[in-house]
C-alpha cells in the first residue's frame, strides 16, 4: 500500500471538530455530539471507510437543503415490539441513535422489537449501533438501503445499494459485531483506493459498460459486484425491500445519489431488530454458551496463512483500543477538507 | 453433467410414498402430511439436494430414537410479539410448519412476531416456510442452524453448520423468496456430485486436513467454505447464535453430526420473523412498489453470459410450475431407498 501523509488526533479532538462543523450549519448541539460519536468511533475502528470522510457531502447537503439539520422523530406506528419512525429528513446518525434507545426500550418491557425508520439519511457503520445495542445488553440486528450501486443479478444498471448489515451480540469481553456490505469488497475502500492511487481487487467491480475493472475510478463510474453472486444481489435486495418498502422509505433507482443532486432529500430507510436475552433464555446461561462457542472456535487448527482466528469485530474492537490510546490517524486529504469547512463556516 | 436413471412422479404419488412411509414409523398421519407436503414441494421445486433425500436419514433417526415421531410443542416463552416453542425432538418439518402458523396469528394481531425453536430437528429448505408465510401475505425470515460443517474463519475444523437463511416477500405474483446457505456451495449438492462422480467447483471446500479439494468425497469427510469468506462464517455464526444460543438449543461443535450418532437427538434450532404488511405501510402502497420495484430491475442492461434477470425464487418457481404438470424427477437411487424401505416396513 502506498503511504499518505497521515494527521493523529485523540478521539475527543476528532470528535470537537466534526461537532463544531455540523453545530455551525445548525445542528442542535445534542445531536452534534451524537453524530461526532458515532464517526469518531468509526475512524477509532479502524473503519476509516465509513467515518469522518463523510462529513463533507453531510455538510454540503445540508447547507443545500437535502438533509435537515434538525432531526425530528415522528411515531407513525407504535405497537408493544414495533415502532416505525419517520425522521423528517434528519441525519441518520441521529434517528437510529434514537432509534436504539426507544427500540431497546421496548425490547426490555416486551422480550423483542422490530424498528424502521423512514426518510432518513446515510447513518455510518451500522456497526455502531448494533454495538450500542450490545452494551445495553441486546442481540440486535441494524441494516439499511443506499444509492444504488449495484446491480441486479444478470444486470449491469444501477437498481440497489451495496445495502449493509450487522449482527450484534454481547459476550463477557468484547462484543461479536458482524458488519458487512453485500458487495464482494465495500465502496467506500474503492474511494481510498482512488485517494491512494491504488488498484481494487479483480471480480469485485464492473465498469459502466459491465466490463470487469481494477481501476478504482471506473469502478467508481460502474457497479459494484455483489458478495458471492447471487446470495450477495439476494441479501441486497431484501435490506432493500425491509428498509425502502416495509417503512415506507424510498427504494432501489428511486434512491437519488447521495453524491448527486444535494437539494433533494434521499428518503432511505433502517430496519432493525432488538432482543432481550432474558425474553430468550436465562441470562447466564446465554453469556456461558456465547463464551463457549468462541472458546471451541478459537480452539480451531488453522488454515495455511492464519496466524489467530477472530470473532466478527474483534480486529476493530482492537484497533480502537490502540487508537483510543495513541491517537486515531485522519488522512491529510480528509483533514484537508474538515479544515476548509472550518475556514468557509468560521 | 452425467446423467443417471431417473423415476418421474407426480407430487401427489410422491407425497403419498413419504407419507405412508413416516406413517409406518409412527408418525401421526396430519404430521406425515405436513412433512410430506414440504419435502415434495421442495423436490417439485427443483431443490433435490433438500428434498426427499433426506426420508432415509429421518426414518433410520425415528426408529433409532434419535428423532421422536410425535411432534409436540410447548410453548416455553409468549408475549404479544414473541414465542419460543420447545419441539420436544419431533420432526423439523412440523415443528416450523405450525411455527409459521403461530408467529403469522402473533404478526397479524400484533403486527410482528419473532419465533424461535429449541429441541427441534432437520426441517428440508427454509425457503418453503418463508413462501407459506408468503401466501399468507406476509414477510418473513426463517434460519436454522445444523451440524457443523464449517470452520471458523481462518480455521480448518468443523465448528458450525452451513446455517441457511431465507427471506420471503410476498408479490402481486411469484413471491420473491431468497433461500442460501452461508457455505459458498450447498453441501447437499456434493452429496449429490458424489452419487454422479462429479466433480465440484474450485474454492467451495477443503479436505480435511485444510487443502482445497474438487472431488466431492474429500469435500464430505473436509470442511465446506463460506460464502464470501468472512461474511458467510459471519452470517452462519449470527445463526447459530440466534437458533442456538438464543433459543436454548444446541450449538456449534455441541450439535451432533445428523449421520453420526443416530440414536441421539441433535437439539438444534430455528429463529423466524413475521411482519403484518398493514403494521408497517398500506397494502396496496406495498404491493405497488414491490412490483415497481421488480419491474426497474428487469429494465436493467444484461450482463455478458445472461438472457434474463431472474428475483429470487423465481427460477425455481418456475421448475415447480412445470414439475407439477409434468412430473417431479426423483434420482433412482434415491427412490431405490425409499422401495427398500417400503419393503422392511411392510
Amino acid at each position: 500500500m502506498s503511504q499518505e501523509e497521515q494527521i493523529v488526533l485523540k478521539k475527543e479532538e476528532l470528535s470537537a471538530v466534526i461537532q463544531e462543523l455540523l453545530t455551525k450549519v445548525g445542528v442542535p448541539a445534542a445531536d452534534a455530539a451524537i453524530t461526532a460519536d458515532v464517526m469518531a468511533d468509526t475512524n477509532a475502528r479502524g473503519v476509516e471507510s465509513h467515518g469522518v470522510r463523510w462529513l463533507d457531502i453531510y455538510l454540503q447537503r445540508i447547507q443545500a437543503g437535502g438533509v435537515s439539520p434538525v432531526t425530528k422523530l415522528d411515531v407513525v406506528q407504535d405497537k408493544p415490539s414495533l415502532l416505525i419512525l419517520d425522521a423528517n429528513n434528519g441525519l441518520g446518525q441521529v434517528a437510529m441513535h434514537r432509534a436504539v434507545e426507544m427500540g431497546a426500550k421496548k425490547a426490555k418491557e416486551n422480550g423483542v422489537a422490530i424498528v424502521g425508520l423512514r426518510n432518513t439519511n446515510h447513518f455510518g457503520a451500522c456497526a455502531y449501533y448494533t454495538e450500542m445495542a450490545s452494551k445495553m445488553g441486546l442481540v440486535s440486528f441494524v441494516c439499511t438501503n443506499a444509492t444504488p450501486l449495484m446491480a441486479p443479478w444478470g444486470g449491469i444498471d444501477l437498481c440497489i445499494g451495496t445495502n449493509p448489515l450487522s449482527y450484534g451480540f454481547p459476550t463477557k469481553g468484547t462484543p461479536i459485531i458482524l458488519d458487512m456490505a453485500t458487495t464482494a469488497y465495500a465502496r467506500g475502500k474503492v474511494f481510498v483506493a482512488e485517494r491512494k492511487g491504488e488498484k481494487i481487487p479483480e471480480g469485485v467491480a464492473l465498469d459502466k459498460n459491465g466490463a470487469p475493472t481494477t481501476d478504482p475510478k471506473a469502478a467508481l463510474e460502474g457497479i459494484m459486484l455483489p458478495a458471492s453472486g447471487p446470495k450477495g444481489f439476494g441479501l441486497s435486495l431484501v435490506i432493500d425491500l425491509l428498509c425502502g418498502i416495509m417503512t415506507g422509505a424510498k427504494y432501489g433507482t428511486h434512491i437519488t445519489p447521495i453524491f448527486g443532486t444535494i437539494d433533494k432529500s434521499q428518503n432511505i430507510g433502517h430496519f432493525a431488530f432488538f432482543l432481550d436475552i432474558e425474553a430468550f433464555v436465562p441470562v447466564e446461561e446465554y453469556y456461558n454458551n456465547i463464551e463457549d462457542n468462541i472458546a471451541n472456535m478459537k480452539k480451531s487448527r488453522l488454515a495455511k496463512g492464519y496466524d489467530r482466528i477472530y470473532m466478527p469485530g474483534e480486529i476493530e474492537s482492537g484497533i480502537r483500543e490502540k487508537n483510543l490510546k495513541d491517537g486515531i490517524s485522519i488522512p491529510k486529504p480528509t483533514w484537508d477538507v474538515l479544515q476548509e469547512w472550518k475556514a468557509k463556516l468560521a
